[in-house]
């Protein structure tokens, strides 16, 4: 390279794509502060502050609680690299691109993914996790489920799975990378033992970090495990080792904990139900506009995130078209489909600091031209 | 937890530990923006120039040149879990701890690696690398070595040993975390297979993100594996198909993204030369000044790393309590020793924008007031 690149700065973009989601001027400003030291007793209050924030935000008291640094990916893959040992059964629920990710981890770590599919667009029915629970030719160490499907805009109902896979004596694993802090995901409640997630969706924090937590039961089978896991570098034993005992295991990204800090501080202080509520509210202006345009949603009412919306591409729209559109004429970014549903869908996420309603009237005003549907109070033409 | 933590800022530190060292505002500054999606074209063009500046800094041609979303540790972890296989052999010179990081990833991965001690402080001798080429029971897959060995601060002599492994069929794997940006790392010249560093030591960016090479020989050999890497979030193919096709993989830091790509600005900005020349100009100053504290240094002239400087604990001093007064009373963090060399070494890491004249001086004046030593001026005492 010969010359270098100019400074820089980013366009405007008003995100409402599958994340990262807007932040919070407050999450930027304390990102902004100057760096400390990994090992400084100031920044490991900080870790802990984390920690305990995480806790109430997974609704749980599991002492294994903490944020692996990397993105949401690292968080599953910390799940399924620590839970799965080499010829461990895992029941996969695939309903999505992200279960398909899931199943393929499990068969990296060296397990058999026994993949129970539906349809992309449907949740996974509860018997066909039983039935594939009944029929494993023998014992299965965990059922691994996407809380939220970020490929789809599917809600998968969790209680019921998570109570057929403890009493068939295996561990559950849950993926709620756009579920948590969006809408509940009541991790002692419901009895998961692995859930993990991802800062930059519904937490509103930059991406980065991977919450994750873990129930005893899942610590129990973790430390019984006959080998190590493959991975150094997600090792949750080793990773608990620097968060609870202050042992060196790796530099923390000191800016997205100060960052994520702050976005926890946000999101409790508005409370979760308050905050549910909000992301309930957004959706539901979305959902009236955009029927007001004619345009449908992929997944029926009923199992609908309302944090993550897929609409289907109306026959005969250039789906790429309307995106660039909307990106260079409004600044506003919208998600393409993916895999089988490329072209298909645009999907549009409503979350953390972007889940507002001027940036929803932002979007329909914006799809209203672009679409060139009728005005509310469209002239009448005269030859 | 009932009650939120309050709002916080970080106090203030000069850093002049084992990193992350301190950020130039520029660097800050470009990290503040706001975000954008990681597949908006914006971002992408980002990403073009990341990958240009690191090869330049690298000193390689190598097209599979990228950053690693995750710290320096993911960088060794990318490197080795998708060179080696299972049975793989892998020569692994250790002379610290983080040459044993590498064997015991090696293990991990399901290969044998075959260790070649030195003491700490020392470098690994080419001839015993030579002696383990020869004497492995078959083919060697991999020799992997660490160029600066952050736990003891010695610099680990590379051409001989690169070029013995390359006369034996075998690639080399070169831990740059602690050199890239502060002295000669030449990937090409020097004929590497594989180096990786980290942005929060020489770069002189917030810990992150791992840069990582690899040769078209290197490259050879991943794709020519007979099972995928057990890593998804790190398999380098599926990386590569994010740098270079624009393919969905992880959603990339976007913030840490816009600060390395300013802290490369300003490393080339500089220049390579210039900065060595810096990097090797305030170690001399250091060297003066510790030494004229009676200060001794743990690794010979010779082998000495300018950027991170090991010096023994004196007899009868609490290293615990000089470092901890370094920080209190005087905002300053310098490190303590890992494993055998636990308070038995300080490091004192002068890299990227803390290796400063004014920070070795803050550093030296507040070692002398803490040790105790003589002043220059000294006034006669009187009975």
């Amino acid at each position: 390279m010969n010359e270098l690149p100019d400074a820089w700065r980013p366009p405007a973009r008003l995100l409402l794509g599958p994340g990262p989601s807007a932040i919070d001027p407050r999450v930027l400003a304390a990102s902004s502060h100057a760096l400390l030291g990994h090992l400084d007793p100031a920044f490991l209050a900080i870790m802990d502050d984390v920690a305990g924030m995480l806790r109430s935000l997974f609704r749980t008291t599991n002492p294994l609680t903490l944020a692996v640094p990397g993105t949401g990916t690292s968080g599953m893959e910390a799940a399924i690299m620590n839970l799965v040992e080499p010829e461990d059964r895992v029941v996969v629920g695939v309903a999505g691109y992200f279960g398909g990710r899931m199943a393929e981890m499990v068969r990296r770590a060296g397990g058999t993914p026994l993949v129970v599919e539906a349809p992309w667009g449907t949740a996974v029915p509860a018997e066909a996790i039983e039935a594939a629970l009944r029929g494993a030719p023998g014992p299965v160490k965990a059922v691994a489920l996407v809380h939220a499907e970020t490929s789809t805009g599917m809600l998968q109902p969790l209680e019921e799975i998570v109570r057929l896979a403890r009493d068939h004596g295996a561990l559950s694993i849950v993926d709620a990378v756009t579920s948590l802090g969006g809408l509940p995901v009541e991790v002692d409640a419901w009895g998961i033992d692995v859930c993990y997630s991802g800062t930059q969706k519904c937490i509103g924090s930059p991406p980065g970090f991977a919450p994750i937590t873990v129930s005893p039961r899942g610590v129990a089978a973790i430390e019984a495990r006959r080998t190590p896991p493959v991975t150094f570098y997600m090792d949750l034993q080793l990773l608990r080792g620097y968060w609870r005992d202050h042992t060196y295991h790796h530099t923390a990204p000191i800016q997205g904990m100060y960052a994520l800090r702050e976005a926890l501080r946000l999101l409790l202080e508005e409370g979760l139900p308050a905050r549910w509520d909000r992301h309930r509210r957004v959706h539901e202006q979305l959902r009236r506009g955009v029927e007001g345009l004619g345009l449908q949603f992929l997944v029926e009412e009923m199992r609908r995130l309302p944090v993550l919306n897929a609409l289907r591409v109306p026959d005969g729209v250039d789906d790429r078209a309307v995106r660039q559109r909307l990106l260079q004429e409004h600044g506003i970014e919208i998600g393409g489909g993916l895999g089988p549903l490329a072209a298909r869908v645009w999907r549009v996420g409503l979350m953390g600091y972007s889940a507002r309603e001027e940036n929803v009237a932002r979007l329909l005003t914006a799809l209203r031209i672009i679409l060139g549907a009728p005005r509310m109070s469209k002239p009448p033409r005269r030859g």
